[in-house]
This record gives C-alpha cells, sequence and structure tokens, in this order.
C-alpha cells in the first residue's frame, strides 16, 4: 500500500511532467512556425493572417522576441477571459455546453472537499483502528473509513455527509440543467434562419407503384399539412458517388505530391507501382498514370451522378420536407402522420452538416434487429473482450511463436529481441484494442441506423462510459477481468454485490489518486501541446504543401472528441462522488483535474478546435443521468461498505437515499429533458412572427431547395465553389462563414464526406 | 401429494357446483321477476319491457311456460351469435376487447397444449427416475420435467418446446395487438361526432394576476393555434358542490322512504333520531325534518354553485380548450406548448363521462412527488401488509383477548364461542383486508393523480397484478410471507433466484389445479348468478321501490372491474405460460378457464353489464406487457430449473428465448403502442374533410361549449332533464341515448358523481 511519501513522490513527477508539457506548449505557440498548429480556429474564421509572410527567414520560424517570452503564460488569462456569450459565438453551444461539464464538476466539488476534509478527515484521523489492527498502513488509510473501529457511532458523520453531498449534488445538477436548458432554447431562439429550423426529416415512405418518392411525399404532406407545406428533398443513395469521389481526391493529391517531386528535382520523372499501396506491379510514369486515373474518375463521377439523379432506384424512401413556418416544422416533427407508426417517421432534420446520410434509408423493422444484435454484441465486447486479447497475447509469446513458427526460433533466441517480445509484445495486443475500441464503437453506432453524427457521437459515449465502468473502474476494483466479474457478480447474492465493491473501494484509493495524476494531470497538459498534429503539420508542410490552399488543408484544427472525451469526464465525477465518504483525500486530486482541464479545453475550444457540426448542448441529459448513476452508485457501495462495519442500523437511513435520487433524476428528465428533444409551438410561432415582420417578402422556397442536397452533389467541382459559399453560409452560425474565401469549401467538403462515409 | 384421484375428486366437486351455479341461473333467469337483474342492458337500452306489467300475479313472479326450461340452455348460443362489430355497438369496444383477452389465451393455449401432450407428456412419462427414487409420488408427477433423470438428452425435447411455445405465443400476440390496434383506430374514424375528438385537457396554466384563467387561455392558444382555435371550458372545483349534491340525494332518498312507509300505514307518522345514523338524538316527525333538510341543501346548493361560478378562487388552473379540426386538436395534444414544459401540459381530453374531475389541479412537481410517495407505499404494502394482520390475528385470538380484555373471558371460555375464535376470527382479518384491497388501490391510484377513470383503472390494475403476482402466485411456490421471500432473494445469488423458483414450479402444480378449479371454474360460474345484485335488488324492490323510476335505479348493472378482472385473467396466463413445459397437465384446466370465463362474460356484457366509460381498448398495451412478463418469468424459471437437472449445457441456448423476447416487446411497443396513444394526423384530417363535406355549416362552438362541464352543473335539476339529454346524447357512442326516456339522467349522473368523488 502506498504511503504518503509514495504518492508524494508520483505527484511530483506527474507535476513535473505536465509543467513540461505547458511550459513546451507556451514556448512551442509562440513560434510562427506553429502558429497555424496552435490557432487554427483563428486561420478557419478569417481573423489571423500567417506570420510567414512579414520578416525575415529566421522571423519566419523562431520567435526572437524576448518581450514574448515573459509573457509566456498569458494564453492562461487569454482563455478565461472570454465571456460566455461571445464563446457561445465564436465557437458554438456545444463546445460552450461542454466547458461547462468541467465548471460542473468544480461546482459539485469544491464545497464537498471544503466539507468532507473539515468533518471527515479529523473523524477518521483521530482514531487509531489501523495503529491496533498491527496491518501495515499508510497515512493516507488514517484519513479513510478503514480507520473506524468496526459498529462506531462515527459512521453517523459517514452517512450526514452522505446525505449533504447528494442534497449538494443534486442541487448543482438541478441548476446546472436549467442552466443549460435555457442556453439552448436561448440559442436557439437568437439563430439566425437556419434550413433544419424548418425541416423536418421523413423515413420509411411507404412505397408506391404510380408515384416517386418525391411525388408521394409531397400529396402526403399537401394533404396532411396543407396550410404549411413548401417542399422536399429526396434523399439519393450516393454512397458509391461519394466513394468515387473520395478515390478522385486521394489520386489528385498524389498528382499534386509527384507534380511537386517533379518541379523540386526535375533530373527525373518520378515513377511509381500501380498495384498494392505502390508495393508491387508495373513501375510506370506516376505523373501521367495519376492525371490518367483522376481523368478518368472524374468520367465516372460524371457519369454516375447522372445515373443517381435519373435512375428512380437510387431514390431512397426518406425526404426532407420543409416547412413555410418553423410553427409547421414543429408540429410535424412531433406528431405521428399515419396509422401505421412506423411509416412516415417524422423528425426534427438535424443540420445539413450533422446528417448521416449512410443510415437514412434503413426500415423500421430492421433498426430494431440491429439494435438488438448490436446490445448482444456490446454486451460481448464489454466482458470478453479478455479473451481474444489473451489469445492474441498467447500466440506473441516465446513460447507461443516457438510452437507455432518454428524456424524463427533462431531468431527469438537472440536476447535482445527475447526481452522486446517478452516485456513489449503481450501488451501491444491490448493496447492496440484500447486504442481501436472508440472506432469499433462507433461503427457499432453507425450500425445501429442513427441519422445524425451528433447522436452517432452521443451513442458511442454511452457505451464508451460502459466500457470504462466496467473494465477500468470495477476492473480495478475487484481485480480479475470483466468475464471474471460477472461470474462473481452471478453468483452472489444481490445484497453481497454492494459489500464485496464498497469493501474493495476504499482500499484502491491510492490507485486511483495514481491513475488521476497520470491520465488526468499529465494527458490534460499533453492534450494542449497537441504532438500529433504538431507533427504532421510540420511533415505536410515539408513535403506536400505548395499552395496557400494546400496549407489550410494540412491544418487539422481537430475537435473535441465527445465520444471519448465525456466519458472520461464522467469517469472522474464517478471517482468522485464514490470516494466523498470513503477517503476524501482523493478529492483535491479530482479538484485540480476539473481545474485544469477546464483551462485547457477552453484555450482549445477558443484557439483551436473546429466542431464539424452544432447539435444545441443536446447532449446534456446524457452528462446528467450518467452523473446520477454515479451518484446511484457511490450511495450503493457505501451501504455496502457501512453495512460490513456492522454500522446496519443505518441501512434505512441511507436506502433512502438511491430512491430520493432516481425520483429526483425523473423529476429532472420531466421538466428539462422535453427541452432537447421537442420544440415548444410557443417559440416557434413567436420567432415566425418577429420574422415576418421583419422580412415580408421573403422567398423561403428557394431559400430551402438545396439546403439539404447530399454533400457530393456539392462539393466536387472547384467552379461550384462560389455559388456554394453563397449558399452553404446560412448554415453555420458562426462568423466562419464570412471568410469562406480564406477556407476553401472542398476541405469542408472533403472533411464532411469522409466523415460520412468513413 | 395430490394423486389423480384426488385431483379427480376436487374437479368433480369444483364441475358439480359450477353445474349446480349454471343451473340455478338458467332458471332463475327466467323467472320474470329476475329479468331486470339478469338483462339490465337491455332495460337501459329501452328494448326490454317489464314482464311484470303483463298477465296474472302468478305469471308475474314465476314463469310457468314448461318450453321455456327445456330450452334453458339457449343463452349459450345467444351469447355467441351476437358478430364482434354488433358487439361494439351494442357494448362498446372496452367490452368487446376485453372478451379478446380470454379468446387470445385460447388461441395461445389450444395449440400449446396439443404440441405439449403429444411431444412432452409421453417423453416425461416413459421415464422412471420417480419409481427408482423411492418418494412418494403420483401419476401426476410421473407426466412432469420431475419424473426426467439427471442430465438426460430427453431434456432437448423441453427446450425445444420452450423454443415452439415462446415463437407462438409471440406470434399470436402480435396477430393481436395488429388486430386490437386496427380495431381501435376503426372505432375512432367510424365513430360519430364527439365532443372529446376536438377537445384538449390542459393542465397547469400558469397564474396570471392580470387575466381569469379562462382569458389567459384564450390568448394563448389564440396565439400559439391562431388558425384551429374556437373555445375553453374553465375547470371549477366544485367539490363542495358535489358533495352537497350527494348529500340532498340521499336525503331525497330518505323522504321517499318514508313517504313510502306514511301511505302504507297511515295511522302513525313515521318517526326518526336526528342524530349518528339514527340511533341516538331527540325523536322528530321523520317526513317533515327532512323536508325541511332537503328544501336547506336545494338552498345551500344554490348558493354554493352561484359561489362556484363566481368566485375566481375556485377556477382551477385546467381547461378543456376546444379546436375547429380534429387536425387542430391532435397537433395540440401532440406538442409541446411552452418552454417549460411543465406549465400548459396538453393531452386528449377524456370522454366527459370518464373524467375524473378531482386530480385536474395537480401542479407538475407534486404529481412527481406523489407518485414517489405512492411508490413507496405501494412497495410495503405489497411486501410487508402481513405484518399487521398478523398483528390483528394475536389480538384477534383466544390469548389475545384474554390478556387484553380480562372481562371477557367468562364469555370466551363458552365452548361454541371459543371455537369460533379459533376457527374463524384470525382468517377474517387477511379476508377483509383481501377484499378491501381493490379500494385501497385505487385511492393509491387517485392520489396518484390520474385524471380519467380508465386511467385510474389502469393503474389499479397494474398494482394489482403486482400484488397477486408477489403474494398468490410467488406466494404459493416459495411458502412464507412476502416479506421472507424478499429476504431469501436479496440473500441469494442472481442465478440461484430462477433455480430456486424453477425447482419449486413442478412441485406446485396439483395447488395450482386445485386453485384454477376454485377460482377459475366455480368462480366465473359463481359471476354469471349474480347473487348479490340479485338479493339486494329484490331486497329494495320489496322495501323501497315505488315507482318505475325507483325501480330502474334499483337495478345494478354493474360493469366489467377491469383493475380486478383483468389481472385474474393474466394470472392464469402467467400460470399457463410457466408450465406448459414443466407439467403441461395443467394446461387443459387452464383451457376449461379461458373458455368458460369467455362464454359467461360474454354473456354478461351482452345482457348486463353497463360500461361508466369507453376508452377505446386504451388498456390493451398492459395486456401485451404482462403477457409478455409472464413468458420471460417462465423462461427464467425453466432455466432456473434446467441448470439445477445437469442440462447446464442448454444454458446458453435458452438465454437467448428471454433476450428474443424482450427485443420482440421492444419491437412491439414500436410498432403497434403509438396507436394507443397518439392520434394519426392522416386519420384526423380525413374525418375533418369527410365532416366538412358532409355538413357544411355546422355551428361547433356551441356544440362544444358545454360539454365539459362539471356533471353537477348538469345534473342536479330535474327540470334540465331534456335539455341534458339532447345535449349529452351526442357523449355516448350506442344506442343508449335514443331511449333515455327510460333511464332518467340523474341515475347516471349521480353514479358519475358518487364515482368521481368517492
Amino acid at each position: 500500500m502506498a504511503t504518503l511519501g509514495d504518492i508524494g513522490v508520483s505527484a511530483a513527477i506527474n507535476i513535473l511532467s505536465a509543467l513540461i508539457f505547458l511550459l513546451a506548449f507556451a514556448i512551442l505557440r509562440l513560434q510562427p512556425l506553429n502558429d497555424r498548429v496552435y490557432f487554427p480556429k483563428w486561420y478557419l474564421k478569417g481573423l489571423r493572417n500567417d506570420p510567414l509572410q512579414s520578416g525575415g527567414f529566421v522571423n519566419k520560424v523562431v520567435n526572437l522576441d524576448w518581450r514574448a517570452y515573459i509573457r509566456f503564460l498569458n494564453w492562461v488569462p487569454d482563455a478565461l477571459t472570454m465571456p460566455e456569450l461571445e464563446l457561445i459565438d465564436h465557437a458554438g453551444l456545444d463546445s460552450a455546453v461542454y466547458l461547462r461539464i468541467y465548471l460542473l464538476g468544480l461546482k459539485i466539488f469544491v464545497p464537498i472537499t471544503l466539507l468532507a476534509f473539515s468533518v471527515l478527515v479529523p473523524v477518521n484521523w483521530t482514531n487509531s483502528t489501523l495503529a491496533k489492527s498491527g496491518f501495515t498502513y499508510s497515512n493516507i488509510d488514517k484519513l479513510s473509513i478503514s480507520n473506524l473501529p468496526v459498529g462506531s457511532q462515527r459512521f453517523w458523520a459517514h452517512i450526514i455527509m452522505a446525505y449533504a453531498s447528494t442534497v449538494w449534488t443534486c442541487y448543482a445538477l438541478q441548476k446546472e440543467y436549467a442552466t443549460v436548458a435555457a442556453m439552448r432554447l436561448q440559442f436557439l431562439a437568437s439563430e439566425k434562419r437556419r434550413p433544419d429550423q424548418f425541416t423536418v426529416l421523413v423515413r420509411n415512405v411507404p412505397p408506391d407503384t404510380d408515384e416517386s418518392v418525391s411525388e408521394c411525399v409531397e400529396n402526403f404532406f399537401m394533404v396532411n399539412h396543407t396550410d404549411h407545406y413548401i417542399t422536399n428533398q429526396v434523399v439519393y443513395n450516393a454512397n458509391k458517388l461519394a466513394k468515387l469521389v473520395k478515390e478522385k481526391n486521394s489520386k489528385q493529391n498524389w498528382l499534386d505530391y509527384y507534380h511537386l517531386k517533379y518541379s523540386r528535382d526535375q533530373s527525373k520523372r518520378p515513377m511509381m507501382k500501380t498495384h498494392f499501396l505502390g508495393l508491387c506491379g508495373n513501375k510506370v510514369d506516376a505523373i501521367n498514370y495519376q492525371t490518367a486515373e483522376v481523368e478518368r474518375l472524374a468520367k465516372e463521377i460524371a457519369e454516375e451522378r447522372e445515373r443517381v439523379k435519373n435512375d428512380p432506384k437510387s431514390i431512397m424512401p426518406a425526404a426532407f420536407v420543409s416547412f413555410k413556418t418553423r410553427w409547421g416544422a414543429a408540429v410535424c416533427a412531433q406528431t405521428q402522420q399515419s396509422r401505421n407508426p412506423t411509416l412516415w417517421l417524422t423528425d426534427w432534420a438535424p443540420e445539413p452538416r450533422d446528417v448521416y446520410w449512410k443510415n437514412l434509408a434503413i426500415p423500421y423493422v430492421y433498426l430494431t434487429i440491429r439494435r438488438l444484435i448490436i446490445g448482444v454484441a456490446f454486451f460481448f465486447l464489454t466482458f470478453f473482450f479478455m479473451i481474444p486479447i489473451t489469445f492474441v497475447q498467447t500466440l506473441a509469446s516465446i513460447e507461443g511463436i516457438r510452437k507455432r513458427v518454428p524456424f524463427l526460433k533462431v531468431i527469438i533466441d537472440i536476447p535482445f529481441i527475447k526481452s522486446f517480445i517478452q516485456g513489449f509484445l503481450p501488451g501491444i495486443a491490448l493496447k492496440i484494442f484500447l486504442i481501436v475500441l472508440p472506432t469499433i464503437l462507433m461503427l457499432m453506432s453507425k450500425f445501429e441506423g442513427w441519422e445524425s453524427i451528433s447522436a452517432l457521437e452521443r451513442r458511442s459515449a454511452s457505451k464508451y462510459y460502459i466500457f470504462n465502468f466496467v473494465n477500468v473502474f470495477l476492473g480495478s476494483i475487484i481485480a480479475g477481468a470483466a468475464f471474471d466479474q460477472l461470474n462473481t457478480f452471478i453468483h452472489q447474492s444481490a445484497n453481497e454485490i454492494p459489500k464485496t465493491i464498497g469493501v474493495a473501494i476504499p482500499i484502491k484509493a491510492t490507485f486511483f489518486i495514481t491513475y488521476i495524476m497520470v491520465d488526468g494531470w499529465a494527458g490534460i497538459a499533453g492534450e494542449i501541446l497537441r504532438l500529433k498534429p504538431l507533427i504532421i503539420f510540420h511533415l505536410k508542410n515539408f513535403f506536400l504543401v505548395k499552395t496557400e490552399r494546400d496549407r489550410e488543408k494540412a491544418m487539422d484544427p481537430g475537435s473535441i472528441d465527445f465520444n471519448t472525451g465525456e466519458p472520461q469526464i464522467q469517469l472522474y465525477f464517478l471517482l468522485g462522488l464514490a470516494y466523498t465518504v470513503v477517503t476524501p483525500f482523493l478529492l483535491p486530486f479530482i479538484l485540480v483535474f476539473f481545474g485544469l482541464a477546464y483551462l485547457v479545453f477552453r484555450h482549445q475550444i477558443i484557439n483551436v478546435y473546429n466542431q464539424k457540426y452544432e447539435s444545441g448542448a443536446a447532449f446534456w441529459p446524457d452528462v446528467h443521468g450518467r452523473i446520477i448513476f454515479a451518484l446511484v452508485f457511490s450511495q450503493l457501495s457505501l451501504l455496502g461498505l457501512l453495512s460490513t462495519k456492522r454500522a446496519a442500523q443505518s441501512a434505512p437511513f441511507l436506502i433512502a437515499l438511491p430512491v430520493l435520487t432516481i425520483s429526483f433524476h425523473f423529476f429532472c428528465k420531466g421538466r428539462y429533458e422535453p427541452a432537447f428533444t421537442r420544440y415548444p409551438l410557443q417559440e416557434a410561432r413567436r420567432k415566425d412572427s418577429l420574422e415576418r415582420a421583419k422580412e415580408s417578402n421573403l422567398n423561403l422556397k428557394d431559400y430551402l431547395q438545396n439546403a439539404y442536397l447530399h454533400p457530393v452533389f456539392k462539393g466536387d467541382d472547384e467552379d461550384d465553389d462560389e455559388e456554394l459559399e453563397s449558399n452553404s453560409g446560412v448554415l453555420v452560425p458562426t462568423k466562419r462563414n464570412q471568410s469562406r474565401g480564406n477556407t476553401p469549401a472542398p476541405s469542408r467538403m472533403s472533411a464532411n464526406s469522409s466523415n460520412s462515409f468513413s
């Protein structure tokens, strides 16, 4: 068991590495060469110009202004001073609300920490159970609940503390839910006109032999929403077209690369092999070959586009239906259209950028089946993923290799390689799995059939949270793989499970403190350094960039990865709530995490990240629900722990807590969740009236005509750019479009399409 | 353990008593004197006249026509021949669909019984495990799964049977859900114009200091539903008024009674005492006293009515808002109105008869709290009701009485009284509790704040089902009170619980067979005899009836008690599904129950019951959900049983069953449930268009003006009757109104109000 000294050493190391990251960042960000890595958001918004264009060569690469280095920490106040309203305007509501999760962590845990340290720490410390017990123990354990004698009356302090922290957490959660809901409604109300305000996504249009999908939709809505319907846009199955466009873009990139190579060294024409990633096949002249390929693809794309537009089979039974008023759209989105509730399914259209086109054509019955399959698959993934990995690890062990590939025996007996295999290979299989896990979960969510990218990310986040909870949290508390735990739990009685967990939690406190420092402190500090984008940008810059546009393309602003980021924060909420009463010594470490992460992400959101879509904080109900889950879990584990301490008379007092917490959750769900799923008619009507008063002769039909065109129909031709800008300018609520000239549309389009079709 | 012979004796007794009931019914129903007990529905519809009015005195009382007795069983074909469409027209959709539950039981269990008898019975019979074991066993056990040796390969037959019965049950359920949903939509579409089609119940109207509730509602809906709104009716808090009206009716009844008494024996004026149910107080002239009382109450009622109408405080923050079209109402009912989702809550208005007026004014936050309180209270009621009853039983025992009331010692030592106390009193406490249980559950549902009588009955049925499941089903399988079971289950591991239950199920087969015969066979046959209404009717007829109207009032047609009847049927589904694989010998007994009950209730619905409201089969999702629950429960208990038989390799095959069943449930929920909770716009629009084509100059506003008036404002004054009839005639879809002259409105009104305010 780690002592205070051990923790101190670990803290020192992690603080040091965090400081090194922060220092490196503070210096690197001042170098003009890295400007596009650390401030891409401003480039995209057109509010920052390349420092490369002015000054001498040295100035272009290294910042020689010593004054800048004195103020090297001034990014901190910069990150904090932007007011929230400006932040929403600058980066969107999603990002602003995402930051509030960290802030919520601070709001919840600062008072709890103060209270716990002023009450529980003295109560725990002034016992001598551990000293008498003769076991080895550390000073940290003296601060924890383990130091109380069995049956002590002092457990009342812990019970009262459990109540206090629950009440405070619920209060903070309720306030926050109310604020976020109000922010969302405010955001929707203050937004400019956007096509998704008028548009409803209709799925499962019933097939009709006489009419095309578009006519069928038109007839249906003309009858059933007579006064409100204006137009509809059918959804094309353009998956093949999108693939071709992607292929052409890639070939075009290669062509550019070879052109560049040739222009640098005109002595020899670049050559390439045609097959399998350029590793085999005939050697041909690269420029000629790629030019031919690009031309061929351009022709194919043109043909495919014609085919898609004219072939009725490529029209999917889904459509974006637009209405004259927001009121009409709100009505249509919230009501059932036909007798058969699985036909004519209507729902708010996501933002055009947010649509996941591939999933628009899945019929209702398949959705049930797909969700069942993924549910079962996810269960096995969570509980049994260790089995294939253990298998790979056996294969990759010395014995395994010796047995299966005997001719390698000579090589693996070399001591260096032997130690490499023994020390490194087994771990690498697990590491690779954990790296690709978010991608696997995202693929699962895609298979489930959600129709917007934001919904996909929310679903992936839920899955990732469950995986983390089972494998990271429970896996650390109860040693052993997940299926061992599952086996344990199945064979334990319902009142033994909280005991098992509750007893294990205080023992693991030091482990989690170390975990928080490595993952939370150093990890977050590493995030701000952006090492990977930094290296990739410089590599691209060195090898590929030849024009301003290439440099824009080489920038990778990235975005908040909600599907991995939010579950990570939730793990800290879980740790904080679970240890509040048990080992309050852990709380300050969590506070440091929330504070540092808030700072870092605020900086990143202001300067770096470029969100791919705006969902209007639609994720908040998930965030809220998971904190409630963590709260209930912590209450049950405390109940389990106390029941082993012969503080059994306290059980009736504690059993009320989860009941109250869960009904608090239902109250919040009823009171605030509709703000995230429905759109009040009063708001819609108010906005309609305002707009009608301001612009009475607006031609809405033209405005909505092409808003929901599949991106491949828009983004491919370079000469479409100008038209596109004026068209898509309205889609994005930030200032970004005003300077689109700086950021050519295709980069966005291809980013979009590569996202949509990956 | 009961042998086949024991079962045979028990069956004989029960069949005999059932036959006696049926025979008694067949004879009693032919007597003219009982006509109003056995055919009240036809009287209410005005399609049957009193046989008392013709013929001699003997003919009036006893049916002397011997031919009628020959055909004494002809009620059976009569009950069966009415086609379903006519039945819906005659008794409403609720009743017709209620009958389909019994029919569904037959549909599910007839094929399953045939299959089980042709496959499982031979498989079980041709073993000799029990014969070898040396335990005592009966022939029934030889037919059950207990007769198979541990680890036998024959268990595959049972696994396949479990699959077959699940697939068949799901298929039947899905067909039935589709049919009922279609029937409901058909019913709604074919109905005549009714106020609830145009009306939405708005609750939680925010308080406004400047405007009255009516003005506030008017303004809000004029703005937000400009094109559709026509009128609104506020809800008065008329609880006090209703109480006064009820009191006056009671005094009026007494007055009538004394008048009658005096007219029979004019020698002395009837006297009465004024206090405490006429047991103490001054003796006064009864007629004068009651006349004065009635006059006083009439005056008070008039005053109270004025006060309610004029005092703004007696207006509740709720209103019935009516729209010009069904489309407008459908839109309003399905959408969220304001930013705060707990204000302006809109929902379909129930039928005027179905409104539970008392609950219309509960604010949202109290609903959460009330539901939490009832949730906790119901938990304690279900698991701990035995504690107070045991306490009462101890009090009521010989020893208890001796200890607490020593002076009664002399009396209770009399042998007869002693044996009475010992044999009867302890049971009576439990019996009384079980008799008042449905009332307790109904009170709980009322406290939860549901706003229609149909919803109250549905909620009570859910509670009653859970209570029955825990205390009747599990309580019989695992001996001991519910809190002992709870204790057992909490201390058992998750995979032990199905084993405990699974092993106990085959042992209890004979007990449940007896239970089915007593409760299901004889009980249902007793239902048709209507002994209680028969006696009460004749008592009333003898003592009270003096006019034709009194005789109408003395009739008590009753209605289907959904809140107790449906949970009873569900217990049979549960038994049937749980024993399908384990002891198929039980199935024929269930088939007899379903067949007999179908026959009896079809007869009662056609001839007797008079439904108080029509909810359009809104209860079907509950019925479906409970059968699914029974199915999953039976699968899990089979899994538990087989795992003790060392048929463990079968577990993976069986675990798939509940997963599939549950996802089937979600599929059905998504596919069919919206038909019961929402109203498709397409249907609304179609019906609107039809109506507009037929009656273009309909004054809807007048039509809707007073549809949702609190019944006390309508039903009190006798001279209002005529107006009322023409007004309320449209409310009821059956033919009943055409002959209202026969059934004066007030009886309905008071029935309504006594229901609403009990």
